[in-house]
């Protein structure tokens, strides 16, 4: 089964993703910089999530390269990524609005979690498809930053109950990490 | 005429109808998990919608994979999918926020109805424009889980309105059987 | 200058454009048919507009099927397209609110007239660009269907304001006609 | 790495930033002219944004036919790009809203020169990419207008801060010079 029709529709969707957000972003009603400045946690969260999808959609983008095809399973593999990163949007906006407050700090980084470990099933169904012998198992190896990963978000949950900031730090930094392409895939 | 276009047109459709369900989950006014609680029939419906979604997008991915052209008549078919289908997301948020109500339910369940309809119509256009020899032909056969699905649909909507709950066991179910893509397709 | 951007370019405008009006079907605040019912203008406007862009994109489709190229003219004239044809969701809320009262029925009218207009400037720069020997000039011939249309349009206008139910007499009217792919090309 | 995946990501997220910013546009409550003429502003900046990011489409469509690849570096400036065009929609609707204001025009002058600049890291990343010798880097050429462009963006900006209505004309001048497209392309 071809994946082109899987790239073009994770495409779609990843762009109205990143995209959307910004509906979210209410216009001030008054022409002040008194009344623009209280947006700034909503803008951090949104230019945050933004650089998220983005990483998202360049992994993809890279993971897909390599693939040759894809199957049932895949498919649904990728669906499941997207529901993830479809919750972005809402998190986003319920962090921007409470002010980086504890709960939504929180479940901001379950998504991420979430949508890290549906990126990991996904990558395991496509590896599993082309089989271990495969140009793309060679390319994802062990896959030692995307467990360091998951586990770094699993610890920035319950951080984010404690101290949000700290929270956010995490967060910030992985995404940092995560900017620069996969070296592994670059390579090939 | 090319598939390739209607192809395009129906991945953009779909990708926006299974992301724009998420705007309608309004954020909690409060960061608490007391404000947050009351979303669970709306995060309820948008699962199961977004699965919806998906189990048409994947199946209709499969179908265009096994044709070789479309006519207008074909066009128009997906154009007809696509109106039923972009009613999902108003009756996603109307089920959500009626918190299961009986004619919500039910309404949710005329639009599956009439989206398995819509499909089986352009099931048809194409076999038709396809000959009934040809591969496509030979793949969907007798449709019977196609047919059995729009009668099921249709005995789960009078269902909603007596008990709410059994309406949505019969969605649930019946999307339980749809995840598996087609396998008359797949032995292809 | 190479077709398929512009190609998907349009498919993503319209696709969005299609989708986007039904995030105005406003879900009513009871689960009861007394407070559904009240959305029919809306519903019925959702329908026809939803039939209109349908109708332009099948156009779109086999307007560009015949084209071989594209230049800077036609990129400008199928951008000047897609404005108007982003309106229509303005003007659909619009009507469906105000329940078909005449000014919003005759500007939805202006907004059909104006996008016959750009569609036919778009089919004018492309049979400017592929010269009067071309197949796609001789496709269009005298694209009397094109200017009827236009006519009538400009003509439900001042009916719309006098009686709009006349108005949208003509728009169903026009819409039927049109639902049937040109001829001419479908003869290509 | 091919450049395909890129196209079709940027033109999903273009098409939606176009589509999307008619949803600001709120229908009058009522269906009389003295209801919709207050728009006139949001209905001027949404047809000078439609405007733009068209223009931004259509140059950013000529420069990627020239590239022949892209590298990782050039699909986060492609990413930074669309991020400053995403807050298009924003910026419209706040200068709309508040009728031309000092402060929403001079913070849209901002996001455009953001996106000026972006555009040209965009391109000097592709030109990086393909060598001072390549097809593409002698087309770009010195970008003469290019700068020019940024630096009357940087006038237009504390010029609206004084007179809105300068900086208003500063930014449709641009547009207009732009809609040409660029003949250093046009020329290949």
């Amino acid at each position: 089964m071809g994946k082109s029709r899987m790239e073009a529709f994770s495409d779609g969707v990843i762009a109205i993703i990143i995209t959307i957000m910004v509906l979210e972003l209410k216009v001030p009603h008054e022409a002040t910089l008194e009344a623009l400045l209280p947006l700034w946690p909503l803008f951090f969260a949104y230019v945050l999530s933004f650089v998220y999808v983005g990483i998202y959609w360049n992994n993809h983008h890279h993971l897909l390269q390599l693939a040759q095809k894809v199957d049932g399973r895949a498919l649904w593999a990728n669906l499941h990524l997207l529901f993830w990163l479809s919750l972005v949007p809402f998190m986003t906006n319920w962090l921007g609005e409470q002010h980086m407050a504890a709960l939504p700090m929180a479940l901001y980084g379950v998504v991420l979690l979430m949508s890290a470990i549906a990126y990991d099933l996904l990558v395991r169904s496509l590896v599993r498809l082309h089989g271990p012998q495969s140009a793309l198992a060679h390319a994802i190896g062990r896959d030692t930053k995307g467990w360091v990963s998951i586990v770094l978000y699993a610890v920035g949950v319950p951080l984010s109950l404690w101290q949000p900031l700290v929270g956010a730090a995490f967060y910030v930094g992985l995404a940092l990490v995560w900017i620069r392409p996969d070296p592994r895939v670059e390579r090939m």
